[in-house]
């Protein structure tokens, strides 16, 4: 068992209600109609939709200042009032991935203000960022965020906005599923 | 099969033959005879000797001057004059990973000269880095390096001058393993 990698499981079952899944660029993936998140096994799971891994780690391009901003504002993920949830696999095209480190540090926030646009929906919106190229994962990385039903309009400004970004350019593959938990 | 992750396997038999495993800092590892690199399979191996697993990624410090010079003169793995290898596992504190980017790239080139210093033996001394925290592994680092006899000396001093710098000081756990290849 690797307790850092996690299996976003789509299936007939899951803690999760998928409400929709679009394709906001590249190919489509199977529709399924739950979702839950593991940890890894390495043993294959039964579900007759898709498995997607990824790992947490630490952060990339994030520096000190905005990681003490980061740190005094973060959001928990399962707070009991966030039942809503959204999935987003994104793949960063091979252009992005050859690109040094100053080159895509001022890509990403110097011209594209990831971590300051973030910061401007914490703690309303709570998110987690999965990594997965590393272990020969389709997707380049999975997002997981967490919010209250009032904030779904704010989510919804958060993620258009990034998608305008400079960083989005080199986005070649991504999908759009949102959630709700199960329960609620 | 993961075509990403690579195992080092230890034991009785394989392509390097082990000369010396020491210990730099830290707990000893199990003495083997041979090492072998393979992609990872999933499968457990069965020797009776360790297995260290690492991916290789995208460069996390590297600027584009910086990776300018590298690709100019870098070094393949494989050249038949190169018969000897050291296989250097790591392990960094959690000092190091609480540390924001910029606070890490000041540390590792800045102040300890990481990539200037290997520019500065290549392209005698190759050098390939995999990264094994992200998976659950014990080290966060294996490095792997291959030159040719006449070169072990430059070799000595590389590895000794890393160890007196500022980033080095986060390492609480390393082990240096020299190898030579069985058929030479």
């Amino acid at each position: 068992m690797n307790h850092q990698i996690f299996d976003f499981v789509g299936g007939e079952t899951g803690l999760w209600r998928v409400l929709k899944i679009e394709t906001v660029v590249g190919q489509p993936i199977q529709q399924v109609p739950f979702l839950n998140i593991v940890q890894s096994t390495g043993i294959p799971h039964s579900s007759n939709g898709w498995v997607l891994k990824g790992f947490r780690s630490n952060t990339r391009y994030t520096e000190r200042l905005e990681l003490d901003q980061l740190i005094a504002i973060q959001a928990e993920l399962g707070r009991t009032e966030a039942i809503c949830a959204a999935l987003i696999p994104i793949r960063k095209t091979e252009a992005w991935w050859a690109l040094a480190q100053d080159e895509r540090r001022k890509i990403f926030e110097d011209q594209s203000k990831h971590t300051a646009t973030g910061l401007k929906y914490l703690p309303a919106i709570a998110r987690r960022l999965y990594h997965c190229r590393d272990i020969g994962e389709p997707f380049d990385f999975l997002t997981w965020f967490e919010y209250a039903p009032e904030h779904a309009e704010a989510f919804e400004e958060l993620v258009h906005h990034l998608r305008g970004t400079a960083e989005w350019q080199y986005v070649d593959w991504e999908i759009d599923i949102r959630l709700i938990q199960t329960d609620k």
